[in-house]
């Protein structure tokens, strides 16, 4: 039989979240919250200003995504909010959503910056975090968030990594601007967060947003079809 | 063919929520930020406080309870972190995190607090937000949500009447203390949330304890099997 | 902590699903393998042809319903197939697929045609099993249905209450073509199901169906987006 | 905007499934339906017989394991029967459930016996489908299976594969006994199913016993809770 163990928190009257009692925990401001919770130990507050803004950065992203779409789509269906807001989690796979964690892994690696850009171009693969359909120049939001970063004194080497990559590409003759996920991950990787969270940091940022989606949804009169066409034989 | 239209945002280079400019957004708490995607508008100081208080009451509560089993038991079956967060979430049913909802369902209705006390005692079920199984005088969670909503000025006729209905089962002879769900219940409900948004509130709160127990899973090397017993004949 | 105990199977050397050897289970054919595990007992041979009939009747329905969007959408993000084919079940509420249980429960309750046609009159609510978009003389599978149960010998009282409901309704002037959800519940009514396992069956029938577009989708080479708009200020 | 077409079904009047009419594949047993819907046309004698011997094998399995575990959980939360089961249909990943598809893949790919051998003792990885924890010389469902595609003359190249696989490991003085899932990707291989099915095979296979085991926990008063024990500091 398994055993239920955890090194994350308790319940019942003396419930703590790492080691800290649950009655302060309740005066914590939500995102520190989240970083004990995640990292073990609270932020400064340097550190929670930068996270409140990558966290703020993904809460929605208008309602034509696959999360959103899944989401809504399940609620149609006739279900409860936990339902339909699992299924949108459901849909953060690899292509959508998964960019952040894909980059903190190889920011996060052994590989330098040259390495990384001879084996994806050799794989003939996407690079997370570099890349934009829309800005050719500079992506807003990455901005932002690298230059709170470098504001608040927390960009380390992961910026400057991830920056050696970009430098790599235009060596060849490839100008990719740094997209939102790109620098959250370099941001998340010199904050020394495990690149296996990138995914669960999209999903907290993300959660509110399929959760006013699917609110919005409970008004519609219909479940959500759409013209399918069979062109089978 | 349905239409896919909605109020909470857009994405993009002009991307909004709720009518405020992304890159705004990214400089507000990520508190707030739920608040305003929800609300539909920002939150005053007090709000915000007491809104960050609620959330991280709720962030995680041990390893035992029905979501974090079925997240991590989905984990431990060899999957991603967004499939077994999900699986956390599905098991957030009316029984598991529902109490909150049906809470503010009730004080939301026109039903008054005698009205509420004779229908539950009829039916013979438990008022959701009422009752402790381990404290008979006081929970500590719910004295401190109440006594800021107090402090910030912000409780209103939601937390008047449940205390009323507290009083009406104290006149019948039954104590029954008020329970960390009843107490953000009301302060919700004094706050103007919907109380459809009540289970997607304990959603949002809870995701980043389910993210961190997922987490923790990925590093037990075996998959989780209980001891099952075949009663049948 | 919780027991876990079943009637159903066991697993290992010794391996029974409802007292009989796993090994002879294997002799077994599946649908007769799913009604033994569901109904605890082996069906006849009359029992067994309709009962393949209702599952077959549901194993798919083209791919713009929300269970099909819901799990294409979901491995469109980039998932494995037990996360898309999960997602399309999720979407499989009451309003989509979720007739069936309705109408066997209201067939296995003690009300008379007469006052469940008042009822539902008077709510003004749809009454499942009954009523089409497309036909208005007669819908072709719930006639297949109803025709192999009669000629096999298996309609019985539950059959005769859809009609007297039909007729019901017909007397007010209401008419109403049994749908193949209607002929689905009332005989497996009369087969004595549980009308708790009504939306069961359906997810058994259809679980092929969505495992068949998660399939279909591997090959698609982007992932899914809606046009969305967004109306708000 | 995203184009929603399908070779699989259609739906409504005409609704067909790979090009059969719907009222057609109603006559025919639900393990056909499933394997015309999934392979595109319709099986011989031997392969509805084999394949029917295939599904009932992995209907159910107790009621310890992951999946039957997670269903259970979340339908103990206040759920409905298509949320509990997907959720343990979640659980179905890469190390539960997840070994008859990688099995079918090294079957199907160019590597030969030893080739395969040699990888998998490099990586110091278990093989799927050789070995069991329980069986020495012989588990009884995977002999049975191979010995019925024998007798049905369905047994091909993709079980003399596994046989020499097994060879290879047995020359080295490593004795594996072949298991179920060994014996069903060898048996699917040689019926010419791809191997990104094997998955969804098994999943098909064993929503019955998901919903029978959901059908079951419906009468369990409490929801499961686990002994979860903190090991924090």
């Amino acid at each position: 039989m398994t055993d239920w163990e955890t090194s994350i928190s308790s319940s019942g009257e003396d419930a703590v979240i790492r080691g800290e009692a649950l009655e302060n925990v309740m005066d914590m401001d939500f995102a520190d919250a989240i970083w004990l919770l995640l990292k073990g130990e609270k932020p400064s507050e340097e550190e929670s200003e930068l996270f409140n803004t990558i966290l703020s950065s993904s809460i929605d992203h208008g309602v034509g995504n696959p999360s959103t779409v899944s989401a809504r789509t399940v609620q149609s269906g006739g279900n409860e909010m936990n339902t339909s807001a699992a299924a949108g989690i459901l849909s953060l796979g690899n292509a959508h959503g998964g960019a952040i964690e894909e980059c903190m892994k190889i920011l996060q690696s052994d590989e330098t910056a040259e390495q990384i850009v001879d084996r994806y171009l050799k794989e003939e693969k996407k690079i997370p975090g570099l890349g934009h359909k829309v800005y050719d120049e500079e992506d807003p939001r990455a901005r932002k968030i690298l230059s709170k970063s470098e504001e608040l004194g927390l960009a380390g080497e992961k910026v400057g990594k991830i920056k050696m990559i970009q430098e790599e590409f235009a060596d060849r003759k490839i100008g990719l601007v740094m997209n939102v996920d790109g620098a959250i991950a370099a941001v998340m990787s010199d904050l020394e967060w495990d690149h296996r969270l990138g995914k669960g940091l999209f999903i907290i940022a993300r959660t509110p947003g399929l959760v006013a989606h699917v609110h919005e949804e409970m008004d519609e009169p219909d479940f959500r079809r759409e013209d399918g066409e069979y062109v089978g034989e």
